[in-house]
């Protein structure tokens, strides 16, 4: 399929005068097709469709709802190699790794589809009136989850498939039952386009309104904020810098009506090292700690940018492992030329901070290529200067000596909300972990036993989410089914005549699904 | 029990310099007590002890938390009549009503300690490992809400016992494992430290660290301020204006880490008349109205302060009856002698709109006593002039005078977002009440079908929450057992032993606890 460079506006693709090419970041140069930018109108008009479309959309099925969303994941497969290659050439990412990817796409599409099926993201609560009750009767009142309405979903470079135009936040919202405009991200504009036209086909196919479903490209801040700021818009979902995470949830606070936003935004992941652990195989852990550090150029949001542990010999050899195994890792193309910039300078930061010491640093080599770096300081310096905790994205990483074991809390308790802690260690560990899991459980929304945070499994009990700044909600997940939640909201029905309830809170409908009857749990 | 006018700083009675007095607003005098009003160094020290406490409630089982709430019940049943006579003279409410409160206030207590014993808020999902997938196994993945942490609550002056020192969002919020530190209501600091005693007590007598509860007083918005800028703060809870509500919101987007605020702000809560349901009873209607717009003085964020219905013979006579009701409707006292004045106020605004009738006053007489009053606009007016829309937080009401069905819902379409919508129907209504409740449930978060929005049940059904301007997250109730979610976030286990996991996600602890295993929902 030749791309057009088209933007696709509730099903009709559409060009514009203004235009802008993808660079292909292992040779920096530009690629050939032009990108429409879209304009503030198109905005407008992809939002007042997918109003439009919200409306329509809620006298359709939950088995059509999870019927689209298979259709989507069948459109994407059926796009074959091109999509790979092209997604190849935007990113610089392995094809193998998009490979994985794809696969990973179209398998939360599918979970989603099963999701909406199981029922239990209605939350359904049912208590019977009582009305023989005194002082007072008691109404009949029956509570349901529905669809908070359209949602802007800001596409991800890291993830130009799983996080992106058909990615996790797409799929859980339309599987709430929310239509989506997604603002493309500028650095994949050709995958974005065969991805998009994968769903503008789905959509049609199976009899969904067209503006289910939008997608506008456009580098800049313009298009992103007059998304959000659209008062059609009820949600957000995004995944990228904490500047522009920020920058998204300022003009959704700032709105007439004030609008959730779900950003999820840095994460440095700290990796606790434990005595016992480390005695055992210290060798071992710094080789498969780089072997996280350096998957995909260190451009996950789980990538461990920090170790922690007490200083000492073993501490030494995992150091040396390490240092050995980061020495030899490959150069690796980095996404964009600007992320790329953005590490150079994070990494000459620490480099050039007198308290830090490099320790290796990776193979150079390439345009845009990540050369891998590994650093050692102090935790009493740690402590009294946090640049060295803020985020580099790419394959670098921090190793803090501990003078002891209260001074590694101590490091804990002065770190910002994370997605991710991972701890290493034996059986001899155990006193020393069960002390530090309920300081982790505050800082963190996925604790890892001897075990690395990158590779995110899609599935019932994930949680891709924490505190402040790691997600701006760290009472969600953008990961897993539980990221429908994001979407919805509660409406309680009192005394309503059978036959106007909606249909799944009508008398003998819960055949399946599960729900609370005055109180008590059932599976339906 | 004789008052003292303190503080209840983490279980310690303390004094200041500084005071203020309640008023008897049936009087408008002072009450003799001399209350302490906190400095920002009291909120400080409440705050760290709510901290240390939070780590301490951590390791107290749930059956434990159960036993506090039930005990805070108990002590607040043990203050006997001066509880009930001491808000009687704060508020002016009638001691009938406020026992009905005090019997919600320990009701929703009690209501809470089992909600904890039903372990389903928990969330609780696992994903055991498939060590044998191919081609990446996957992890033993187990999932549960944790608390927030400490959590800043707002009394409100319209439920002095169920929305106050430890009312709705007191009880959840302990529900859920989270310290609570109170901005008592000025407008009933006696009723305040009886309560705030009773849970003192109670905190005691359980074993509960005392920092588990504080009480802080004192007029104006320095102390709610600092109390929510706090870094120790995680979740607010507020009932009360719109403006107090998004002043609270933006001290808490506006922090270094922001926080959620579940602010219950203003909602006009219209009342929806079909045809044949105003054929069959206007004048029943008329005067079951009144009832619920007089009850209280209106003083209800539920009070039907907005009608809407076609215009003809049968409105006119809904009208008339209304009218004769409120002309004889006696004059109440109302809570505060601000609120007496912002009452006048609005329906000072309303009757100097040449557009707006004033159709009937309620009777006269009596200190910050509310007059009810009545009023009609025709919808095309109303369009025109929002002014009319905004809440009058008392007994006032405005009947809309729609040409069709169509204006009508074209007028809903103009509205902010409201707690509850109710609707007056008979069967021949069906079909236009089946085309308008979609309409609705965006507006709203409470439907109810031929009766009137006042009178919240707490159970597990209600939503008391509603989109935007009614709350500040319209994804939330804060009535019912629902509530408890606000102060809740998910924690992912990866790959944990058994022993080290929290004792509920252990193999085999699972019993009568909710869950999802592998997706599949079971009751335990």
């Amino acid at each position: 399929m030749a791309l057009t460079g088209e933007l696709f506006i509730a099903g009709q693709r559409r060009s514009s005068t203004e235009t802008f090419k993808a660079i292909d970041p292992s040779t920096g140069e530009h690629l050939p097709t032009e990108f429409s930018i879209a304009t503030v109108a198109d905005v407008e008009e992809a939002c007042r469709a997918a109003e439009a479309a919200f409306i329509e959309m809620r006298g359709i099925s939950h088995e059509r709802r999870a019927g689209l969303l298979e259709a989507i994941a069948d459109a994407i497969m059926e796009l074959g190699d091109e999509l790979l290659e092209r997604a190849n050439k935007e990113t610089g990412l392995p094809l193998a790794r998009l490979t994985g990817e794809r696969g990973r796409t179209v398998g939360q599409l599918r979970l989603f589809a099963a999701e909406i099926r199981s029922g239990g993201w209605q939350g359904i609560r049912i208590d019977p009136a009582m009305p023989e009750r005194t002082p007072m009767p008691r109404s009949d009142l029956r509570l349901r989850k529905v669809p908070l309405g359209p949602v802007a979903v800001f596409g991800a470079s890291n993830f130009p498939l799983a996080f992106s135009v058909a990615g996790g936040d797409t799929a859980s919202a339309l599987a709430a039952g929310c239509p989506v405009v997604v603002k493309g991200h500028s650095a994949h504009p050709g995958t974005s386009e065969l991805v998009a036209s994968a769903i503008t086909r789905a959509v049609a196919a199976t009899g969904f309104p067209a503006g289910t479903f939008s997608l506008v490209n456009g580098p800049g801040n313009l298009l992103g904020t007059a998304l959000v700021a659209n008062p059609v818009i009820q949600a957000v979902g995004f995944t990228g810098s904490r500047g522009g995470g920020l920058a998204l949830m300022k003009v959704a606070s700032e709105r007439p009506v004030p609008i959730p936003v779900y950003a999820e935004m840095s994460s440095i992941n700290p990796i606790l090292l434990f005595p016992a652990a480390l005695a055992a195989r210290a060798e071992d852990l710094g080789r498969a700690f780089v072997g996280s550090l350096t998957m995909g150029a260190g451009q996950f949001c789980t990538n461990p940018g920090l170790v922690l542990a007490v200083d000492g010999p073993d501490l030494e050899r995992f150091i040396a492992a390490a240092a050995e195994a980061v020495s030899a890792a490959p150069a690796a193309t980095m996404l964009t030329p600007g992320i790329y910039k953005a590490y150079c300078t994070g990494v000459d930061q620490l480099s050039s901070n007198s308290k830090v010491k490099l320790v290796a640093r990776g193979q150079a080599g390439g345009t845009n290529a990540c050369q891998a770096a590994l650093f050692t300081i102090a935790a009493e310096d740690f402590l009294q200067d946090e640049s060295a905790a803020q985020e580099v994205f790419g394959a670098s990483s921090v190793v803090v000596r501990c003078a002891d074991f209260q001074q590694l809390i101590k490091v804990l308790g002065h770190m910002e909300g994370q997605l991710t802690a991972s701890l290493h260690f034996d059986e001899a560990d155990h006193g020393a972990v069960a002390q530090v899991v309920p300081v982790l459980e505050r800082l963190a929304g996925r604790l890892v036993a001897n075990g690395w945070p990158t590779g995110v499994e899609v599935c019932h009990a994930m949680v891709h989410g924490g505190p402040f700044p790691s997600t701006s909600d760290g009472r969600t997940t953008s990961v897993g089914t539980l990221a429908i939640e994001r979407f919805l909201r509660p409406v309680c029905y009192q005394d309503f005549p059978n036959g106007l309830l909606p249909e799944v809170l009508r008398d003998g409908n819960l055949a399946g699904v599960p729900h609370r009857l005055d109180g008590v749990y059932k599976v339906g």
